[in-house]
């Protein structure tokens, strides 16, 4: 509890590599997690040598923190291995539909979680890499990562060389509904982004990028409209493109 | 580390009820989940009510552990709360496309095996419904789930009323990578599944079900293609009636 309770993301790591011994411990608890029917339909993939870091780092958009941190871990989908087996085993495999590859990234996302928190118990720093969906291909081409498998989350890890404050959190309140989802008022959404919106680094940063609102540094710096519009179509066409799109197609009313 | 090593799904439950106390010491650890961009992107909703629970497992193929179990956690990406902050805030939210909405299926998915793990550490025991994709629009329904978030999956916990097995997983060499995706010859294949269809359950399954393979009862019972083709169109239609799909569409050339 404690452990989940101090999590704190690390982006500067010593040059310490992470001994086997204690990656074998890490993936014995990854693979622990709960999965879809059992079927562990996901793969991890672990990077160490600096050229295929360099690689990885340009596809992560050039955060230093990837080519310093000691393993780059690749998590992804994967129904590759299941079907290979299903067709070793005279059994034909009906996975090659968006339900089967939402169903691998649930599987790979918890593992994922699992793996952090093993890693956290080990003394390792962790962090997860958003960027891993936005440049999809990219990753595929230099993990040799063939049909069936996509990437959808990245975990850097290494032994931590900062020991950074703890970011802020929503009130428990504001994430948690009881008995069915209570929408929020006005007044509600006030108080919720209240602290976040009182911090003395958000009065920096609004400083810093001349920005009336903490909500405008998001839309219109970090997470901006026309970089997930383009995002979404490269991810979908990864996702058709390994595979995963053998089904009607929804109708776009919106 | 040992609690990660000894994880079981239960499936059967003590009436008991989850204290508050308990609740809140859970989600205080689910909300230092690292999230994208510390935004946060999802909700809980906890489910106690025998009406609505009994809704719920009807969505739920009618698996009693629904009904039983004292609590329903529905984890849903959610672009609702922080959609309505950014409007309060003057800013213009750009979060209505495909990768936002798997931004935030990341976010929850995450939070749940930290809730998960948190849940576990308290003594009790959880499962989690896959079933949640497949009928995403019965459970917005019954849960009132706004414009802008989908559920993506469900834990039931409760305190235990079995000790089950701990079930099989495959050897860590079959799921870990080493710098880039090394491909399963079918000799490696082999080995990997060996275990598992070795089991005596196994062989029990296979009798009872009259296959000749332990792939077949996946492909032909659990996870039979016409079912995932259907969810898929289904889990598709939620994803743009949620209104996440306001982005070009990808080529199905398949």
């Amino acid at each position: 509890m404690e452990l989940l309770k101090n999590h704190r993301s690390i982006r500067k790591f010593k040059t310490t590599s992470i001994p086997e011994k204690t990656i074998e411990d890490i993936m014995q608890c990854t693979a622990r997690t709960s999965t879809t029917g059992n079927m562990q339909l996901y793969s991890v993939i672990m990077t160490t040598e600096p050229p295929l870091k360099e690689k990885l780092w340009e596809s992560h958009f050039k955060q230093n923190m990837v080519k310093e941190a000691p393993a780059v871990f690749t998590f992804c989908a994967d129904f590759n291995r299941f079907n290979l087996w299903c067709n070793q085993r005279n059994a034909k495999p009906g996975y090659d539909n968006y339900l089967s590859f939402f169903t691998a990234a649930i599987d790979a996302l918890i593992a994922a979680q699992n793996f952090c928190i093993a890693a956290e118990s080990h003394g390792l720093g962790i962090c997860y890499l958003g960027t891993t969906t936005y440049m999809a291909q990219k990753i595929i081409d230099t993990l040799n990562i063939p049909h069936g498998v996509v990437p959808v989350t990245t975990i850097i890890a290494g032994y931590p060389d900062e020991t950074p404050e703890q970011e802020d959190r929503l009130p428990v309140s504001g994430i948690l509904h009881k008995e069915t989802y209570q929408n929020y008022s006005a007044q509600t959404i006030d108080e919720i982004y209240k602290n976040k919106e009182s911090l003395e680094k958000t009065k920096t940063l609004l400083e810093e990028n001349q920005k009336e609102t903490l909500a405008q540094i998001f839309t219109d710096n970090r997470y901006k409209k026309d970089d997930n519009m383009l995002f979404s179509k490269l991810f979908l066409d990864v996702i058709v493109k390994q595979g995963f799109m053998n089904n009607d197609m929804p109708t776009n009313n919106q």
